[in-house]
């Protein structure tokens, strides 16, 4: 291992190979923090700047739940008994995202919908375009065909609709994925283009739009929430996804939704998922849907876009690494030739205990790029400081 | 809805419809503490006794919870970050089991590993012995055959292994269902049964051993454990399925896990189940298998045993019930003629409190029954106190 950024001791040497094994041995996700305390306890990760998710929702929730759920002893009724059915979690959800309750369908976290959805209705082709989210072409089953519609680095990695929408008239796809705004790029699709889509592909069979980070996404200066769930009815094939815990830094809880055809909903539910959201994980919907949380929830979801928007400029003064756009709470960058991504980590983790992803194992990127997480104003100061150290 | 146990009050009556509709609605599974909390508020639950768990290891669990991850603040952490992958978590049970952690797979709770197992293993046909947990059959996706084997009443439901192999072999499953203890009946297979089972069902492709109350049966005075989880490198047909929520009364946590063949597990693995376990199950995987608590639950197993034993010798004294052999933490109980399932249930949760489960959607059973979990010796008392009163 070669890295032109910076001199390590022995000590360091031997750790970064550490790293380097675990980042192996964890394929095409990230190891967890947990994974990283087990397994190299003398590592010391003080910025976690992998983990896409606001750290100021994170704790508006962790006040509530203190108060409401630790302090009341309401913990052990959480733990103890069966959680409710997925349907009684859906009624939950149903006013606050103005659907009716038998198009929701809830899951242990945005994945597991993921796995359901293209298990069940992906038939034969899927399109995806790359880069993107890996589970999404992994976790094809045998025998489907998976066409990649590689996005363009010279077109900043945004879609193109037209070519788009030249690719599913000759492949036939029954399955596309559009993940908005995109990960790992952060480009964003404006709403009047999606429902440009959604009219042009009426002929496919399953669009899966992932909304994953669609709360730090904006189209007005009064940065209002946009969602295109409603449009499920208008659009029978749209499957609509829906994870939770980039929005409120709650990965541990596992909660996630997705709004579709009730018919669709119905098929799922015969076969199973029955009692897959946990105690925790009904908390929450309970308390997200609640109009007092939802007004607190609303100011700091503004605040961090605000924030990120910022971090984002001040990146782009840095020399030598190029920026891409990103209307999500993360950024690719691109960085110089002759540094390898997994030495930029590396260093970044060892010398400032900053743990960001490298992209390596994305496929459909052309260079070597890191996908940085913005944190806490205070913490972007410290990633921004540290990288420019890296790079003296 | 006529009652010959008791006379209800106008207001009573009401409630009693409330309830047998939100039956009605959970399908065949029981509504869960939350769901009638949230629909019928107006309703006292003081015992909940169709809940099937060990009531002390739950305060053992809690005990630990809190004093390691409450009052430490840990409980962030485990909210905030992404859990381990699954053969991390696998890992952690493996020495502690005494199997490969190539042979483990974790699933949020017991019901998705069934979910996954008949959805992926299961290919023509399926043999299931009635009554049983109604996933088994219900999670049957569309095209599969089901074949039921329906224990004889005149037997206690006792499985009779020369027909079921009759069966087996006229029948050729490719997947046969086993649960030991069986669930609703608590009906035990000796480990030298089952053993024979396993020679003999060698051409079976998926033996499917559901262990999930295992840990409430005994074959010795000493209550030692029993499982047959190592047998699954002697026989690659088996797939062992462990729920947690049973011993732990941790139902809202989701954990199970399961013993299969290294093949299987990569194959699961391989379309899926990254992120399946929260943050708690990860922490109740790591503290299950420490010697310091495992030495703790070992001591709360064994009372519970007794006094489930004693409460079951309680229960044959009353006149008019007849109480079916039980190696589990619950006992069926067939009520007399004249008495529906459901009016006995309403009655002894408007009457006392205490909620026990019907067994009128359990198909294979013949006459009316309820199923009673064994609680607390304390609520055990309670529970015979106002079953004998019903029948006063």
């Amino acid at each position: 291992m070669q890295n032109p950024l910076i001199k390590y001791n022995e000590e360091e040497i031997t750790l970064a190979h550490k790293i380097n094994n675990l980042k192996k041995e964890a394929g095409s996700h990230s190891p967890s923090i947990f994974t990283f305390k087990q397994k190299l306890p003398e590592l010391n990760i003080k910025i976690d700047a992998c983990f896409l998710s606001n750290p100021y929702a994170t704790d508006l929730f962790l006040n509530y739940f203190t108060k409401e759920i630790i302090n009341t002893g309401k913990i052990r009724e959480l733990l103890e008994f069966y959680p409710s059915q997925n349907q009684v979690i859906s009624e939950i959800l149903s006013s606050f995202l103005n659907v009716n309750y038998k198009n929701i369908f809830i899951g242990n976290g945005a994945i597991e919908i993921i796995q359901a959805v293209i298990h069940n209705f992906t038939k034969k082709k899927i399109l995806i375009n790359i880069p993107t989210f890996s589970s999404y072409y992994e976790f094809v089953k045998p025998g489907i065909e998976i066409i990649y519609n590689t996005l363009k680095k010279e077109n900043n990695y945004q879609l193109e609709l037209d070519k788009y929408f030249d690719l599913i008239k000759s492949e036939k796809p029954d399955t596309i994925v559009i993940i908005n705004p995109n990960n790992p790029d952060g480009g964003y699709i404006e709403s009047h283009d999606i429902r440009k889509i959604l009219e042009t592909v009426r002929e496919v069979a399953t669009v899966i739009l992932d909304e994953s980070f669609i709360h730090f996404a904006y189209e007005n200066d009064n940065f209002d929430p946009i969602s295109m769930a409603d449009l499920v009815t208008e659009y029978p094939n749209l499957v609509l996804i829906k994870s939770m815990s980039k929005d409120f830094g709650i990965a541990g809880i596992r909660a996630g939704y997705a709004v579709m055809d009730e018919k669709r909903v119905k098929e799922l539910l015969d076969i199973g998922f029955l009692w897959n959201s946990n105690g925790l994980a009904e908390y929450f919907f309970r308390l997200y849907t609640r109009a007092d949380f939802a007004y607190h929830y609303n100011s700091v979801r503004i605040r961090y876009i605000m924030e990120t928007i910022e971090f984002i400029e001040q990146l782009k003064k840095i020399k030598g690494i190029r920026v891409y756009p990103s209307r999500a709470n993360f950024i690719l960058i691109e960085l110089p030739e002759n540094i390898k991504s997994i030495d930029f980590v590396t260093a970044l983790l060892l010398k400032h205990g900053i743990y960001v992803r490298t992209c390596e194992d994305k496929i459909g990127l052309d260079g070597e790029y890191i996908r940085l997480a913005s944190r806490t104003s205070k913490e972007n100061k410290i990633i921004l400081e540290s990288i420019k150290n890296l790079f003296k």
